[in-house]
This record gives C-alpha cells, sequence and structure tokens, in this order.
C-alpha cells in the first residue's frame, strides 16, 4: 500500500453507483478514504452499501465528486454538484471528452474545479454487483484538465487515481476521444456486429464458434444504453473510424471475389502485416510504451529436476546475460515442455547454435 | 482417461509438425497410440520429437494419416500419402473444407478413404513450440465426409478426435465454410484491422488502450502465410461477411455524422441488442446448444464463514432448487462479496423479494 498523498481527498462524494462508481468507492475505502455515494436507482446504492463501497450521500459537503454517470449526464450532474456547493473539486469518469466539456460549457458550470477524467477499466457486466475493488489495479487513468482546471482538481483527480491503484495519465480531450474511437469505441462496435452473424447460423453450427469468436464478441455483452451514451458522444471520431475499417472490407471483398490468387495473398499479407505491427506498439504492459528489443530463444526442457538450472547455469558460463524469462510451456502428463529466455538481439542466434551444439534442442523464436 | 475405441488407429502418421499436428501428437501420445511425424521444416520435427510428440516418419505404413499443413496444400499431400500406398485412411485439420475437396477431386486423389475434417482450436502463435497436449480439450472436431467417404475413414478420424479430448460434430463442407467465415474468418480480419490502428496513435495514447482492445486485437498475431491460405480458400463466404459488416459500419457512420440524436440512440441499440441476441445463443461450453433458461439471483455474502452455507441452507428450507451457481466475486481485502445462484425462472422475483426481507441483500440479475 503506497503512502496516501497528501492531495488524496479524505471524503469523497460519488455520483453514480454503478460498476465504476462502486468500483472507486470500494477502492477508496481500501485507501482509508471515507466515501459517500448516491444514485438515481436506490437498489444500486444498497448494493455498494452493501458490498463496502461506503455509506449512502445525503447532501453532506465532501472534498472531492465524482461523477461516474454516463456522458451525457455528466454536465448536469456537475452542475447541480455545483450548485447546491458541496464540493470543493470534482472529477467525472466518462468515456468522451470534448462534447460533456462543450455541454458543461452551455450549462453554466464553473469549469476551474472540474478535472474531466476517465479511468480506462470496465467490464462486460455494469452495475454494482459487478464492481471490484482492484478493477483500477495499473490501468491508465486519463486526465484531460481545460485551461480552465486548476492544479488544486488536477491534484486531487490524480491522487484519487493513485489511491485506486491506477496510473495517471494527461492528454488534451480532443486526442483523447480520437484514441478512444480507435481503442474501444469502434472495437465495441465491431464486436456486436461479430456477435449478431450468429442467429443466421443453424443451431447445430454454433458449436463451430470456437474461443477466438467468443473473445472477439465479449465487449458484446455490454450495456446498450451506456454506449448509445458513449458512441453518440463521440460521433466525428468514431464515424472516421467504422468508414476506414469498412472501406477496408469492402477492398477485401473486392479481392476475394476478383482478384487472382496472388494478388489476394497479397492482400491478406498486407491487412496482417500492419496488425501484428500496431500489436508489437501497444506497450507490454498498461502504462508508457517500453521498447523490448531482446531476442527470444526458446529450448526443450525434459521433465526432469534442474533441467531449467542447468541451462542457466550453462548460460551463465557462457557470460550470456538473461534479460527476460517466459512462462515454462508445459502440457500436464506430457514428458517434455518449453521454455523461453530473452538475451541481447545480437547473441541470439550464436546461443541458439551454441545450445544445441552442447545437446540441447533450442530454437530461435521469431 | 476414457476407455479407447476399437476404431481409434494404433499407428498414426501426421504430416506437418506445427502447433496442429504437434499437438494431436502429444494428445495422441498420451492416449497411448504410436505417432509419426514429419514436415518440410526438419527443426520443426525435431522440437516435436523433442516434446515428446511421436517420432521421425520415414515411410513406414500407418493405419491412419492426418494432413496437418494450410489448406491450399491438403490436396497434394493427401495424393501424395495415396500414390504412396502407405496409410488406410486419412483425414486433414484445414479450416476451410470445400476448396480442398474440389482440389482433392481434381488431383485425382482417392475421396473414400479421405474423412475431411477441422479441429477448432489453435492459438495465434503456431509451430511445434507452442503445441500443447490438451488443446482440443472439450473442443469441437468438425467431420465434414463427403458421399464417398467410407464409414471406416469416418470412424477411424472420430476416435482419434475423442482420444484427444474432443467433441467431434458432423456437418457439410458448405455449411462448415459459410459458418467458419462469420465465426473465425471474418473476426481474424477485423482483429488485424482494429490492430492496424495503433501506428496512426502517438505514442503517449497507446496507455490509452484497455484491456478490450488487447482481447479484441489478440488473433491479429497469428500467422499471415495460414490466414492468406484460409481466406484465399473461402472466398466466397468471407467476401459475403465482409460486405455484411462493411454495409453496417457504412449506415452507422452515416447516423453518426447526419442522424438526430434520437436516431442515432436507436441505431446503436439495436446494433447491440442484436449482439447480446447471439452472445445468448452461444453454447455455454463448446459443444451441442443447450438452453439455459434460468433465473439468475445474486446475493451480496459478508466476508464470515458459514455464509454460503447458511444462503443455501435457506433455500432448501424454501424448497427452491439451485440449478447452477456462478464464482464468489470477491475482492481481495473488501468486507462482502456476490455470489450468483440459478434458478427455476419463475421462482426468481418471489426469491429475490423473500431473501431480502430475510435481512439478505439480493438482485435480480438481468
Amino acid at each position: 500500500m503506497p503512502v496516501p498523498s497528501p492531495d488524496l481527498p479524505r471524503r469523497v462524494g460519488i455520483v453514480g453507483s454503478g460498476l465504476i462508481g462502486t468500483s472507486i468507492g470500494l477502492a477508496l475505502r481500501r485507501a482509508g478514504v471515507e466515501v459517500l455515494l448516491r444514485d438515481t436507482d436506490p437498489e444500486q446504492v444498497k448494493l455498494a452499501e452493501a458490498l463496502g463501497a461506503g455509506s449512502l450521500w445525503q447532501g453532506e459537503r465532501v472534498e472531492h465528486a465524482v461523477v461516474a454517470v454516463p456522458p451525457h449526464a455528466v454536465a448536469a450532474e456537475l452542475r447541480a454538484l455545483q450548485q447546491a456547493g458541496i464540493t470543493d473539486s470534482a472529477s467525472d469518469v466518462a468515456s468522451v471528452k470534448s462534447r460533456p466539456i462543450a455541454e458543461a460549457v452551455v450549462a453554466g458550470c464553473d469549469l476551474t474545479t472540474w478535472c474531466p477524467a476517465h479511468p480506462i477499466a470496465g467490464r462486460e457486466r455494469g452495475g454494482a454487483a459487478s464492481a471490484q475493488a482492484d478493477l483500477f489495479a495499473e490501468r491508465t487513468w486519463v486526465l484531460c484538465p481545460t485551461v480552465h482546471t486548476t492544479s488544486a482538481a488536477v491534484a486531487a483527480t490524480e491522487a484519487l487515481a493513485l489511491a485506486c491503484g491506477a496510473l495517471p495519465v494527461r492528454t488534451t480531450p480532443d486526442r483523447h476521444d480520437e484514441a478512444m474511437a480507435a481503442l474501444s469505441h469502434l472495437p465495441q462496435v465491431v464486436s456486436s456486429l461479430l456477435a449478431a452473424a450468429t442467429p443466421h447460423l443453424r443451431p447445430g453450427e454454433l458449436a463451430l464458434a470456437g474461443q477466438g469468436f467468443r473473445d472477439s464478441t465479449r465487449l458484446a455483452d455490454s450495456d446498450p444504453a451506456l454506449w448509445s451514451s458513449i458512441l453518440e458522444g463521440n460521433r466525428g471520431p468514431v464515424a472516421a473510424q467504422a468508414r476506414r475499417v469498412a472501406a477496408e472490407l469492402g477492398a477485401l471483398a473486392d479481392a476475394l471475389d476478383h482478384a487472382s490468387e496472388a494478388s489476394v495473398g497479397k492482400v491478406v499479407t498486407d491487412l496482417m502485416d500492419r496488425g501484428r505491427a500496431g500489436r508489437t506498439l501497444l506497450p507490454s504492459k498498461p502504462g508508457p510504451a517500453a521498447a523490448r528489443p531482446w531476442g527470444w530463444v526458446g529450448v526443450v526442457l525434459d521433465d526432469r529436476p534442474g533441467q531449467l538450472a542447468a541451462l542457466l547455469t550453462t548460460m551463465g558460463d557462457w557470460r550470456v546475460n538473461l534479460e527476460d524469462i517466459g512462462p515454462f510451456e508445459h502440457s500436464l502428463q506430457a514428458p517434455a515442455g518449453v521454455i523461453e529466455l530473452a538475451v541481447a538481439p545480437d547473441v541470439a542466434a550464436d546461443l541458439v547454435d551454441r545450445l544445441n551444439a552442447a545437446g540441447w534442442c533450442a530454437y530461435r523464436r521469431s
């Protein structure tokens, strides 16, 4: 448990005790913060209280308020809090940023005490019952302060994110919305479109759905009302992403319908190479992207004691520095498994040769 | 370990020791079958042997051969096996079926001893090093016998699938290919297209990629050469699916660009409702689809011993039959968690009321 920041509010009010609001309550309670909750649905508050996420907020003064409602409702809830004068600062958790800010301006909100924010975490199932105290652990919590936002409001929001175990990052509302269109909003749409194909199949053919289909359509279980609010709140960037993917799918279909075998192969390979290149850019853990330019070497290990120790001793004797190590892939009852080792890229090929010469079964992982 | 079928071949030859071929070898060895392997890449065979998947196949006679190569290579490998006269029957594992069958006819293959087949299992990383003995456990293994396929060839293939722990199902090649276009081939394409968006983002914005994006793009890590063969081998059905999704994305973009707030909400809700409906059709476990029309009731449990026992005792006293039970969702250090119980749908609402009246915190899961 990290030492709490002096900026961490000691009493936080949460508007909306769904999945995100209740999870923030659970995380803040664990960090010793007093949490008050309210929701238009009394059942959700009752559940959140029973789970230990805080107690009912009946208008008491708080140091910071978290507006944990769908995007379209942020400005009105913020305005109501400010008119009641019961919080020093506020943040929100909405998955779109530009439009709620514009709506807050129109609604006459005080922009100085509000830090627009968005924790990148969620589950397909919403509601207080799905809340988890560690939902934000090592997740990104985006802060999009405007030019009006005071440093005190930013500091309180950042301290709150850290207290929930998240990694705060800052960007502008426009950049946030464009990135989320590509990274979250379009994937959500596509997941629903893929899942919508199954009613056209015969019942027995649904057995042909493998794990890949289940993973690709997991997001389709999400709440339609919430996602209507998100997509409607980020029209331009989502439309641009949808048109990009539609154009690519159309071009692929044209090639599949008309092109030569070689041309189809080229179109597919190009598409997949771009996808693979895109995947390699993702940070290997949430947080700042880190280049990890290791060479990976795989080695088969028998199921005998001391095999890995012998391998690492050999590498040490050769003065080959081990940079990282993968999981030991080993099926139950199989006589052998595979371990993968990361070394400096310029020594990987040589290491494979030396290991094979020394009687190991090694290979270069591409 | 189930009792081996009398139809299970005692000696199997596997052509192609990549992920699927080597995993079949591992599974069959565990079932006591003698396995011989060959591959155009000697490194893959060496790895497969070292992992215990079988030994080098040097043309010895086998009872059954598994052609575990990409779709475009199936007919030629099958023809070579048949010309060598070293196997009684054969099956393949290709992700498309109609085109390899047409190619086998053109190549002059004997169709009577070949059972076209497809185990629905895989990983994003190919090669013998990624093989797993339990890759097929409880997965569907599709058999698409033609009118020419003998019952002996079908029986051998089915016994082999069962020995690998899989669930054999039968369908026609056309239906297989149409279902796979929707359930596997288009999701693969879309995964690559989503992943291809990341190079257009600024480096810091990649921190905004959440777990949903990682899951949605996991398939994009797959092998471009294999997928060129698969998509090229299933042109018509994949093109039709690509056009379906492109048209839907275009309509969504039009709505986002031009429609009223209410219209956008309707378009998004309709799209997501169709996706959710599609997901509910998936078998809850791989295998034949089963309707599971339970009513689900959630109950908050304190972190005190005996809480679940007390709850189930209460339900027993009320003669409410428990049909299924979900995982106990409980964050570390949180004071309470949620358990979800399946009961007959017509008693769920009443059970929630009775539990709340009896002092529990219960809710109806939608």
